[in-house]
């Protein structure tokens, strides 16, 4: 893909002083029509070492307004960072609609040094490709014009310029000893970036490699590429989807049918369990800290399936200041001007935490889907986008446990009755829930492709048989114990007469102190 | 302040039993009330070690709503935290309106914790209590209703639950060696905190002392203040202020109109000066990433005063990588939701980085004073909360400069006809700018005004003469590496021939091989 790159294209002097103005009028008049349009621009500007980034990156941001631009070098990830999944970073610096992005150093930067530096094997770097697939095609389905600039020097030009840039006392300073490696390793960088481009050049973002040479040449290509692009989307909006339309009929047999209702605990079992489970699930939480690691919890089912009511004998066993609750409502102006998923990326748990969702991104492909909110090809495109960001979760070490919770029409019908009656659950129902009933079914059968879709390896979904409460709570505590404990090595809850850790490390304390007398 | 929290007051389990259900349902529904509110609820837990505070906070979340709290247990500081001013974290997170947050562990920690412990003398300590409350009063005048409670135990049961702890096995993991030195100088925490306690409850932002000894009684006493601070707003909300109206008088003589706006610097001058200034700079920026220090750089002036301009100088001399322009805006919905300040903190700079203000937190007293957009009340009280702004910036190592460039009405009324003309800059134009033009006078007096109430020691204004472009740009260099090289250091711009770094380091390299070698 670089040979093209290697042909000596230059600007002369004079001809750049004439572009120049141009080009940047065009800018500040793409960036000014920008402001109102529905698109965000993300700009990848990437290459091999001394191709002059940071230089063609500083002219851009001279050329257009500054303050619609935000610049993002991404270094080395932040304590906080590592402790989330690799794109998050990526995902916290999206711009919002209206708004360039600029990446100086990106998604791609860490799989193409480390497979280059042979510390990543092939079939490893192959996978984060078709992850950067996925998730850049993602981006474009959610309004996001994707620009990746690819800056290329030969060789020669490259030891050229390393070694006038030692000599320059004015810009030595930038070099490191990793630059120099990587520039030792100038042939490895090449094959690896052949590929990585090669894999990622799609219809939707795809590579434009720019000759690195000659300045004016390659300030200018830059330019000019992110200016088509925008004003391509600008005078091309893509045709506007058709919202979502037609309910799914409801099935006769289907896997949540097929669930026994009738299933029952009687108060006295209720208890026991209740506390047994509890009392597991206090001692995983204290692993879940300990290991490092974090837990992501999702409940999903029909209205008054007593999501709340589970949840609260999950935070009963937990420390506050360990777990977080979320509720989706709408969404803010901040998270409409971004992709889908952004706000739910913002809200992932640190280590130790426990992060719980009542409703969740699974909304797409429920309520989104049978209201109309968004279109057919939004919820079809969302399953496989939803497993790509929970694959993602896993990765990172987050345990995520999902609950669907069933009750029958009937016992959901009881339940609203009961509500209107209950001053203290009077806020529960609204119009809008009785509306919801008439479509029982269908939002069954949205469950259904749901489950079908989305229940996967690594993170299935446990079907709670919910007609009782009581049975539903302890199944779902269980379930999640059970799931925690598979990941955290088995829970042995403390009996009354065990030692306690504390009690052991003053033991040892004091063995100390012994010594030190005798 | 605690003998009155040492009675022994108890709720007996049967009465418990009966107030709980009806507690819970006067939380839900007050919550349900704040959801429309335009107010949020800050929630303070403190108090001395084993005081319960955890263990009441799990209670009062399992008793609301968990999904319109957010409880954040302020641990030790992030790094990237670190790099930001102290009250950063707690800035971060403060809840949007219609929330409740709940701090467990707040800006009151770390003082009082430091102070008891002999870790930081008596002045450092009384200052940060005048912050705190300065912090306090502008959250209460920003829409946040403060509840700060205060769970007390005495030294004799402080004593005993420790005991007890240890002995236990499920709890005593939480115990750790810091606890037991802070439990070992109980009376020099009662003592600080009771100092802390009297210092900073204010009429906006009472402390409420609760005994902690009987948890049914603790817990009741929390929720019950916390409903009477939701239920008292709700039912009371404060007058509204009316809107500032009332131009300021121009003055015939001020201190802007003292500057000689006939200075000017020929072409080649302005050439030469600007090169040189820039070069400075760029030495002075890697100065900033050494020395882990940022800086903060604010503009301010008449429409059309050449602040772009102004900013674009200075940029071409910083790499793209560690400055971000931003230009003040209308707020997003999450930004309306919070205090006036918060939308400033959140794009303060990283260690190294520069954040450039074209427009600022000065709004609120230039543009907003003028066009009646906050109340009088709300500017007036808007220039110490500034200069607190300020002092904490400074006082975390950000250097900041303040610029405020003048031209004439004259001058203004040229550029304004020039844009108009120029294809280039015709978006800079605006209906908007024409009508603030009838305002020029009162804008000035208002500046005035503003350079009176926050030029400080700390964070100065720089008044630049702007009428000529070229001699505005080159003093607004020299005064922006003035001020960064009395922080930082002389700037000692490399010279050709100069052996640079890289040259030096490389020449240790061959040293060591060749000791090796020998």
């Amino acid at each position: 893909m670089f040979d093209v790159a290697e042909l000596g294209r230059k600007i002369a002097k004079e001809d750049f002083k004439t572009q120049e103005p141009i080009m940047r009028e065009a800018l500040l008049d793409a960036q000014f029509r920008l402001r109102e349009a529905n698109f965000s621009v993300v700009v990848v500007i990437a290459g091999v070492e001394a191709a002059g980034r940071g230089e063609t990156t500083n002219v851009l941001l001279e050329w257009m307004d500054a303050r619609r631009v935000e610049t993002h070098a991404i270094d080395a990830p932040t304590e906080e960072q590592r402790e989330k999944p690799r794109f998050y970073r990526f995902w916290k610096r999206l711009p919002p609609t209206g708004k360039v992005g600029i990446f100086l150093g990106s998604w791609y930067t860490r799989p193409i040094t480390r497979h280059a530096m042979g510390q990543m094997e092939e079939s490893a770097f192959e996978k984060k490709l078709t992850q950067i697939k996925a998730f850049e095609r993602m981006l474009a389905h959610e309004n996001v014009v994707l620009v990746k600039l690819w800056l290329h020097i030969s060789k020669k030009t490259q030891r050229k310029r390393i070694e006038k840039m030692a000599q320059d006392p004015e810009r030595a300073w930038r070099l490191s000893d990793k630059d120099l490696a990587y520039s030792e390793r100038y042939d490895d960088f090449r094959r690896v970036a052949d590929r990585a481009l090669r894999r990622t050049s799609t219809d939707v973002a795809p590579w434009k490699v720019i000759e690195g040479t000659d300045r004016r040449y390659r300030h200018m290509q830059a330019a000019q590429i992110i200016l088509d692009a925008i004003e391509d989307r600008l005078g091309n909006p893509p045709a506007k989807e058709p919202p979502s339309s037609g309910l799914p009929e409801p099935q006769a047999i289907n896997i949540i049918r097929a669930l026994n209702l009738g299933q029952r605990l009687e108060p006295e079992q209720y208890r026991e369990q209740l506390n047994a489970e509890q009392a597991r699930l206090g001692w995983l939480s204290r692993r879940l800290v300990e290991q490092k690691r974090s837990a992501v919890l999702v409940f999903e089912g029909s209205d008054a399936a007593g999501k709340g009511g589970a949840i609260r004998r999950i935070t009963r066993a937990l420390d506050a200041r360990y777990y977080q609750v979320m509720s989706v409502a709408a969404p803010t102006d901040e998270e409409r001007a971004r992709p889908y998923l952004w706000r739910f990326w913002r809200h992932l748990p640190r280590h130790g935490h426990v992060a719980i969702f009542d409703r969740s991104w699974y909304g797409r492909v429920l309520v989104e889907r049978l209201e109309g909110f968004c279109s057919q090809l939004d919820w079809q495109r969302a399953y496989s986008e939803i497993n790509d960001f929970e694959e993602q979760l896993t990765e990172a070490g987050v345990i995520v446990v999902k609950f669907w919770l069933t009750i029958s029409a009937d016992e959901q019908l009881r339940r609203f009755k009961d509500r209107e009656q209950t001053g203290f659950k009077r806020h529960k129902i609204t119009e809008e829930d009785w509306r919801n009933r008439d479509k029982f079914g269908a939002y069954e059968a949205a469950a259904c492709d749901m489950i079908a879709q989305t229940s996967t390896e690594i993170a299935r979904w446990h079907l709670i048989e919910a007609e009782q409460k009581h049975f539903a709570r302890v199944k779902v505590l269980r379930t999640l114990c059970d799931r925690l404990e598979a990941q955290l090595g088995e829970a042995k809850v403390p009996q009354a007469g065990d030692k306690s850790a504390f009690e052991k490390k003053k033991g040892r304390k004091k063995d100390k102190k012994d010594k030190k007398k005798a």
